[in-house]
């Protein structure tokens, strides 16, 4: 049996903290930390349609993703240096807005756009997952300043998101990985699901060895636990929204 | 019950065909057309390795896909123009890369660099598994070829791959969705496994519905069954290797 | 005397094949081969003006052209990848766009831009002038079915266009160089031609031993009957136009 | 006679807050706040040198600034999305990477490269001035540690270095201007001075109205003021070194 | 005693030659000599706006400077061929405009853009210096121009500015430094001031030994003086315009 | 009859100026004017190979052409601002490189670059032919230098080159055409030709209307006299080296 830093069990959660308004300067974003994963996630409205819906009378929501130079042990070159967008940040970034996008009705507030801003300050593993996670926040808390402004008329949020990894090392299945765990799984798989429980996006990988059946369900299975204490968490902080 | 094109039943592959040694200026090239979509596969050795793998000893395998611009109804703008690769390009080169990676030893060839490209010619939904169905030929005629030239002693490949797949469009589970059915699907679900049958990646979006348990059991079952017939095709063409 | 691959004479074009319709997705697409040259040409129009071009009222054809990477001996780097379009690749698609512009009457259709897009897929000397050869059969369906969508009144083409090369190896001139002609040419000419045998484009490049006057009439009676036979093969398969 | 928030006098710093060691991930970070301006400051050390300094012998330092989106009210556009480094990040790099080198000895550990990131989470006016002196702060911490861990024999500090900013507002000169004071200054002018009291950098700008002699002379009193208060507070963080 | 070149003394400038109406192409150019540097100024006038200032009814002038590459004894690579723009570039291009901009009156000629060029031809030492010095003069005469046009009433300059180097070699302070001098000064400091005797910038930096006030002092005195003489040369050239 | 500017016959060279030594900064520097076209042509000797020609032995010779954004009556805007070169460049600096090393024993000078810097002041038409032109006794001088440095034993040219351009306006046949004739030329035909009359580059585009093989007759006569005062001049200047 393996064992966990700080005695954590299989099937448990990192400690959650969630600090909302967390910066001054704009009015929706939040400090998320899954353990020692630190993440700032942040909506901001634009008024200004993205290129591809101009003069369709719809919105979008698009989200961008970035790690701070810093936040990981070896220092991380920085895309705005080097002039381009990683495959590895494109990935993520597109995982997050659809998972976002998938809860949300982006007809109901015109031709604007809608920006979550994911900047990790220290990662530690589970880096995309706190970014849904924080990121549903700062988004629904958004949505929330944006019904008291009457930009909208019902907050437009479908459902609650939340997502959680789930790895497989040494044939142990664990949930939400640390970064010390995550550099040697077998597999890695990440969930996203909302408050009713189904799932948005599932993207399990095989870096080394492939998975079968059995494991994909036990993993579903612990996945939809840790999903369904983040969105508890969710409501404490939000509301009930939905 | 929805009528799909050319009378297919919901459990059906398009029809499937392999050119081998499509092109006559690269040894291993491959045409391979699930119904109308057409994706050239090659694979080349580069004797350089990639530069984060330098002095290590090891060798990689890195994949590159792009659409030409004619291959889709509306014309694609080209990549190299626009300067840039994409998000959607970055997500499905990572895809395919990752994906033949996990059945390559990487070790047998010393610093040298594999290079797996695969080219849209005519886009009708599959692109991505079309490519790491093809690529996976391109692949092993390329390690055949290394093996008679005495660059590698064994094959080095741990497994067949292929991928297919899976979407839900009005509550009906299809399989291996063409280009007009991936449009209006609520659910679309990609597998990619070995001739063992084990999952190598799992990656599924609910673009307007989320789905539950029940309705993944039932994609993983028919993408089984898919890729069963995919990899007895491969067998065929590249003999038995493993 | 040089001898030259199949038994080819001196002022012998390579089996010329076109394959008009090429992609199902295109509604104008071209497969053109020159002996193992194989480019896929295809017309597009688009409803938008070219930048430069905006509150003029008139169109533009513009000309895209790309290298498969595995259509070279040697992988050739993908531009997109790369980040920018080389100047090899610039230089042949301005020459396609200005040959093909030549014939086109651009006032005829209003502010929209006609994409020609040639992408090589096997490479074997020659791709400029295929591109160009086919790139007008892709060019004058396109018109026809814009006449028939009464998009234009008129078929907007003033002739026909064909392109050839002609080349210089130990003295002695050779018609349409294949690459292992070409790569020990001492002078690579290129010519583009009209139905009415004038010239459009005259481009002549010494690469070791500068040329001739009588060389160069030599070079041009060469090109002269190879392009005759070419547009004789446009005129079959586009019909009399003009 | 301007009335500043909180109370503040016309020769007063906002309050100072330094957080040492504030990340988990790099050994050596400081987050510094000026007010309501927040800078994570972190500082590296890379085993490679930069390209124009190999086979010299010599290392080097070089800063990196970047806003996150979310720290300004207005949302700022990413860097890396936009693919090239703006024009006043660049300014402000090298205003810090200049700050730094000036008080260093980078001919003491060979050819080497300290980066010096400088991530501004909220920006309340002064980034540039809190960034060189929480930068300071983070490199003389990685002195310290590359002192003992023998990859230096002394710690290669010549002199402390602070930075603030002055401005004049109505004719009337003020100490660390915050933003809503800068959005307003007719003259900005940042001082970068050295424990002994001397000037590193000297930068001011006439936004508006010039400014003449005399109240060149009353900025700099304020400023070297200020610094002496900012050296006292990193003499109480990282010790007597010099 | 330093000896500087030509006898020159501490306190001299080089000999400056301004050559208006330097190209035939473009309506008001300049070429500005400072000793052996020099540079080609030239003052166009865009009728589009700048992004920012759309709907705004403002106007704008933006600087670009750049060096050709064999302005340098050491060949400057070309920034179109490294395919961005270096931090010094913009460092410098910044200061032009902003120093531009503070004498003028962007309100009175509408939504316009004004580009001010400055190309360096041979670089010998204060590129910065005689661009904003030249410049000034391009741009006068644009604005005579504009007048006579009738695009403006007035002239929109609200003073005449000019600039120039101080620098610190061996304790020694010397006006207008060449490039000999300019590598091996421990302090470099740019003064750009107007017509009344106001500063617009002041940039200081100690490369190498920090300053105290005294020497700023000092070097302030030498700036005023050699402003004042090319401010005259100015008016000679434009006339009194203000 | 077209009446041409000056009183310029149809056969006959706008006055040509070469200045040579024109930049103090580098010692092989030209000054080459065809009328009121002024381009600065330098040649450098970089001690590194190309990336292509590492390990070879041997040398390279790269041309690089760009205009001032003031050299043209509507500004041209600045290559290095947005951020690529562009085909029209691309091309001329192809060309310019082309013809320079057809006259070059690029295997005298060991694993070197030279660099050949076109710099368009003034732009009057022929641009690129004054490059060619001028490039030429710049590369001469350098070799010159080179063999009293004794970098190589002998001069490495082979012949002297030359370039001028012919066109077509109205059906007459025009030498050496400047801009207002270049802007409505029906064909414009370059041509690049050594000092023992042979030709190196021929290029001629028909804009508007095609041309046929009695016009291309007189277009190389009339060239072959251009070229021949061209290379006269050259000989002047650099003295008789091969």
């Amino acid at each position: 049996m393996l064992e966990r830093n700080a005695g954590r069990k299989f099937n448990e959660l990192r400690p959650i903290n969630i600090t909302n308004n967390f910066l001054k300067t704009t009015t929706t974003s939040v400090l998320v930390e899954f353990g020692n994963t630190k993440v700032i996630c942040a909506a901001t409205l634009d008024d200004k349609p993205v290129p591809f819906l101009k003069n369709t009378g719809r919105g979008w929501l698009t989200a961008e993703y970035s790690m701070l130079p810093a936040s990981t042990q070896t220092r991380t070159a920085r895309e705005s240096t080097r002039g381009k967008v990683g495959g590895r940040t494109h990935e993520i970034q597109r995982l997050i807005g659809r998972s976002l996008r998938a809860v949300c009705d982006l007809n109901s507030f015109g031709e604007k756009t809608i920006y979550v801003d994911c900047d990790v300050i220290q990662a530690d593993g589970g880096t995309r997952t706190a970014s849904i996670t924080g990121g549903f926040i700062a988004l629904a808390e958004l949505f929330k300043k944006m019904k008291t402004e009457e930009i909208v008329k019902e907050i437009p949020l479908k459902d609650y998101v939340s997502a959680i990894s789930v790895g497989i090392i040494e044939n142990q299945i664990l949930l939400d990985l640390e970064y010390a765990e995550d550099s040697k799984a077998d597999v890695d798989m990440n969930f996203v699901m909302t408050g009713s429980g189904k799932f948005i996006e599932v993207q399990g990988t095989a870096e080394q060895v492939p998975f079968d059946k059995k494991q994909m369900d036990e993993m579903v299975f612990l996945a939809a636990q840790g999903i369904e204490n983040l969105i508890s968490l969710q409501k404490k902080i939000v509301g009930n929204l939905i």
